[in-house]
């Protein structure tokens, strides 16, 4: 492996490649694109203080676009010859263009191309699953309002409760990832800053000019102290994660509802076969290992976060190799989410409501609040009421539910679930997303040309 | 234990009870305020919706505010004969009132009278930490600002790395704990919702007016579904926790690089004895075991974020009691996280760099990369610069650094750490944080009256 | 608080007082017994080296003893003026025996002092809850035999798979528990060594006996080197915290099962009502708090378990004040596991299964492997007589569950479950503890006497 | 895909494949071997109980052993057009024998294949890793020999404590790995159960002879309770990652030494050159990325241990599809391991001690215990003693460090190392392990012909 620090020799141990550089080199195919974005703005910005002349920069902005052709076609592959992704463009400009591939790393490190890089597909992914989220918020939508008074017990305690909704219950869902999305917004902002020009995390002694770079970049500011420029590489990351977690913790929920009201015993969903698997021994089996698979790997983004949190703890100030041990569980955290986005998608799209079940299922218990209530109207104190009804639970007779659920008239109970408000929020969530969309695209398109 | 649902009897096993309810009992002693508040809110909107009568009202509101007397005298301790914070102070109100207080619960459920009490809880608690966070910045500019240009030698990997300087490590910390406070922002609004209304988890048949009540309390807007709403008990505080994780990490590195500065070898600040801690059996021994604690209390902060993900993961919609396991994980990291704060402040104002040890360590190797640099403006390309320096490493000679530290002019660079900007902007989040709070102070003043 | 290493002044920080050693302070209430041993012990080695005369020895031993008295009564206890158990009792001893009382700490630390009193405990602690799981494991054998071919759905992937049988669910507990009790008895020796004597990590320059002191405190030997001695402490109490989350994890499983068997949909098991909770709203709850929190409270125990693995993570060799922070995850874990067990034990005695439900619940799906094994036994291919069954799942036919049982005849299977091996296991275990209880009862008598 | 559980069409849906089985093909590749075993160990028993006949049986064993050809060669690739290892084998074998090849599913689940499969794996695994940590702890006896008396200062609070040795210090990682070689005996042992026919959880009616496949493939017993046996899959597999978490735990202790002690500023070990690496920016660099990386993986192990733990707490009894999920983190936290401790052995193999500067950073304070206890020999209380060398900490002379190495006689004390006694410990530690380890290689060769 010829490397960017040892150029004349290949001594290094073969240990050392494997234990520390193995893992990232593969991960570093997912982010030839921003190193080139990267590489592209910082030859301009090069150009602009006279490090570089117009005509240089143009000849590397070629080989650069080249470098992208190369990608697409699956043609400029990361391997375990070479060092990771920006020694392999510094190796392949140099290869092409001589004493001027030297010169692209003037004034950086790999320290903060690499923050470029990570936050460029940070800024890719997290716009990539916010189209997941947000399709994913309208089928539950739409679901609810197609199943809006379909009745379901309602559980606390995994007992039977109170009356609910398959509304209610679908609308849940749209309503806790739909303020997620107010949380990812503000961690999408902290990541639109630009690391480039903090160098190894001291800055350089050459006049570069960070902030045309993050503006040639897309980003919304420079990231100005060049230490906490590095620093923030896993603690912006952990951020990300953090949003992570709490949307798989949403998909966890959905997955055992799913596996629990899909038992035999419960039987409030009919699930298409589809999506089902079976056994190698068990001739009747129809399982739901997608759902299973959702609440397992909520514990892995989980894991996840908890490596990344304390894997950086106790980390003196400046880089630390220990920083790229984050690159895995961050990438495949994000992998894990959007997929199971996706799924949640597809299982809410296989299956319906057994609605007989459903009503069968009403059983008279579950009305004794709303009966304690009627005490209550007729003016007698709640606590009375409570032991009144407490002491003649067997005397509660079984009722069609539907009209208890229209008794809940108040904000977000079964008869008022503002299930088009709910939407109309999500479209106005979708702005912001679409504007910057929008604009990261046209600012490629810029760099390129 | 007379609880509110076994009114007659006393029968519940002793080992259930401690196994449940003991740790819960001794938190809530830490709600008493907001479970009155919120008490007070809802009665008064029990009687616009005519469940109670004016009068009725006025007779809860006083004995409420009693409470409110009684506890800031200590003399409102919830005891382990009592069930919970919710039953204590019905009890109260029913031995004060007889009829008129076992009304007080109409229309309500423990779930979501507890929901209401951390919501309060957590906004108070966000606003205090808000005020130590700032505080700390502050003390962090402050130190920058007075030993900007003081030389120390830049670390990665843990070696020397390029000159840097106290003001820039000190500057990092600033812009680390200033991009949390945009997040914190975030979680505040989510926190601001009001849950009252959404009883166990499926509302009530109550005509109540949860927007009401949501005013009355100084929320910003009704949470809608009931079912969300309870839900969102454990995905609220743990999106809180995950904030104080990141502050914590912050924390982490602060303490970790006083100990590696203060230790012999180093020796980069004095600290004042008055933080040191001695040894039982060594005489000489002044350690710091303040940020040795620092350091640790990070892994407890972290252990919570990861208790209070993976507690609620895996658990099917509707209240869960699980949920109350994550009360104590919760108020431990919001102590911690504050107290830390606090502790850090101490220590920055306990220490100072020793200047001459900061000068005399910054040997020769630092400059490599500045003297590359200078061969580079020399039109040499940075790959061969670099070569030829490595390749002469022993000829670097010793050099006054407080000049190279001009060199960086670039934003973020030792010469241009743009302090006064990050005072500027914490001014700037300060606006949001005072308006809040002095809007929370009136509404609960007026709520009380 | 007056301090072994600030005996004339009390200048030290408040705030560090309360940061670093509030908590630890109120823990040591539990080590005070064990501290004494350690003293009586290092006392009459002292004596032997000729450091204490044996007059010196015995006036230390009788006010020992007296401690002893004082903390049985109450009348012991640490405060938050004290620094730890161990300058309290320094100070007591010097208090009662002015120069003599100076002389208890020769040849020791705190460092070593506290690994002493934790090692004690923690034999303590797992000789106390060997017995709790003994008569867990007892009550699940009893439970297995008594209901041993009442039949039972068996599950996989949450969806009915095959006959089961009340009596292997119950089987399947004691084997999983008496499988932990042989990992504990490995880490049981782990801790049964002897730190006395490291010091504060590097032993002491007086001519100690450590063999002496280790067998007096009825240690099964010396920990040897003095540096590992201390660095053992966080890992020891690990490797017993990682038994402690196995045995958790087991009671999770129980606990979910019970959740899910005792919802009004499955219905399998009846629960006395005396472990079950109501709710303040709703009249007809019968909750099982009990097996929520058994369930929550093993991610505690996992949380512990992480914080106990990270915590010690990247710290250098010798005492870490991190340690310290140790504690209390640690005997927190111990003190949740012992009442779960208890918690269990209490459960299981008051479930009994719904024959008559468990049996309605066998419906024909769950026979379709062993109709396939019919094919197989006339000759018929597995996979084609699989293939079959699978084409014509409607046309099997309801069975009663108990004859079906009495077909898996090999070891484990339904009808040979060896229910009395497992006792006779479990017997040939106690062996082990109950010895080793008799002799650390023997061991302290002898040294207090 | 041509799944067993559905031969005749491949309509399942592709989402369904991704996130469920992708992952575990790629790993399936690890268990052909030991699922090869499994097969002819279960085909062997088929024939003893008259299922299969002899000429039946031979022809599996040699279309079996065909595959282990295969797959030494690379031939025999699981990919994602296959299910996973089992369906692959069974597919091979209809393939070539056709109807035999439908018989060898009789009797088993792949539930209980994979178990034997990870079984076997493991075995394996602990077996070549023991071989790994004997090594280590070798060569940091050999290490600890080779420069017993050479003086270092020993820490704690990360301060000079008191004179410790680079014999002491390499010493205390012999006794931790070897105290975890007692604990990693247990788990092999627990991890030794043949767990085969107990089907998919629930045993089979079929009169197969479960003793006899766990003689035949070296199980020293058969694990009982068929439903025990599936629960078990995730927990033995946690006892092994908890005893990973502890070596790693170790690994981490000594990357930060080895990390601080070759800091420029303490600068105890000269590192040679060829195991580190260097900056694409920096010319001087020399760092040591593979402690941080053994730092950094640390810490992986340990949110696979969090995971491990997490993920299958709140699973109901039975075969859970969450499980396939703990063979990743299972798998990676083998390898990671194993790889650490020849990354040590490497590391410790290329330091040397930098014996000036060890012998020139004992400064005079690190005597002051010493002193305190010359004053005790001369009668002297200690606390008097210390408080005396307090007050004149200043007047401590700077001294030779040797010869106060030779005053601490006491066992494990710097003159009283017992090196030859670790050695002896450590070669009794290895009969066991070299007996098992013979007693498999002649049982799996028995299996084969």
């Amino acid at each position: 492996m010829k490397k960017l620090w040892n150029q004349s020799k290949t001594v290094s141990n073969k240990l050392v490649d494997e234990y520390c550089f193995k893992e990232g080199i593969e991960l570093d195919n997912s982010l030839v694109l921003y190193d080139v974005y990267g590489s592209i703005a910082h030859a301009k910005m090069l150009s602009k203080i006279g490090i570089l002349n117009n005509d240089e920069f143009l000849k590397l902005k070629k080989y650069l676009n080249e470098i992208i052709v190369l990608y697409k076609n699956g043609e400029f592959k990361i391997s375990h010859d070479d060092e990771d992704v920006h020694t392999k463009i510094e190796n392949y400009l140099t290869e092409k263009l001589g004493d001027l591939g030297q010169k692209i790393h003037t004034g950086r490190s790999r320290n903060d191309q690499v923050l470029v890089d990570l936050r460029l597909y940070s800024k890719e992914k997290l716009l990539n699953m916010n189209v997941s989220i947000n399709q994913l918020i309208d089928t539950f939508i739409m679901f609810a309002k197609k199943y809006e008074f379909i009745p379901m017990p309602g559980y606390t305690h995994m007992q039977k409760a109170m009356p609910s909704s398959v509304g209610m219950w679908a609308g849940s869902f749209a309503e806790q990832l739909l303020d997620q999305l107010t949380i990812l917004k503000s961690v999408y902002k902290l990541n639109d800053q630009s690391p480039l020009g903090s160098g190894a995390a001291y800055g350089v002694s050459l006049p570069i000019n960070r902030e045309l770079t993050a503006k040639l970049l897309g980003f919304s500011k420079v990231q100005n102290n060049s230490l906490y420029c590095q620093i923030s590489r896993p603690t912006i990351q952990l951020s990300i994660v953090q949003v992570l977690t709490q949307i798989m913790l949403c998909s966890s929920r959905f997955a055992q509802d799913i596996l629990l009201f899909t038992t035999n015993e419960f039987n409030y969903f009919e699930v298409d076969e589809s999506i089902c698997t079976g056994s190698s021994i068990m001739p009747q089996k129809k399982n739901l290992d997608l759902m299973e698979y959702a609440r397992a790997k909520t514990h892995m983004v989980i894991a996840n976060q908890q490596l990344m949190s304390s894997l950086t703890a106790g980390l003196p100030s400046g880089y630390n190799a220990d920083f790229g041990q984050t690159k895995k569980p961050f990438m495949e955290s994000f992998d894990i989410t959007i997929q199971t986005l996706e799924v949640l998608k597809l299982t809410l799209n296989s299956i319906k409501p057994n609605v007989e079940v459903l009503i069968k299922s009403c059983t008279p218990e579950l009305y004794a609040t709303h009966f304690s209530y009627e005490l209550v109207k007729q003016g007698m104190p709640f606590r009375k009421a409570y032991s009144k009804i407490k002491q003649n639970l067997s005397q509660l007779e079984s009722s069609y539910p539907a009209p208890f659920l229209k008794l809940s008239n108040h904000s977000g109970g079964t008869n008022n679930l503002k299930l088009n408000l709910i939407s109309k929020n999500l479209d106005k969530q979708n702005i912001f997303w679409k504007k910057i969309k929008q604009k990261n695209k046209k600012v490629i398109s810029l760099l390129l040309s």
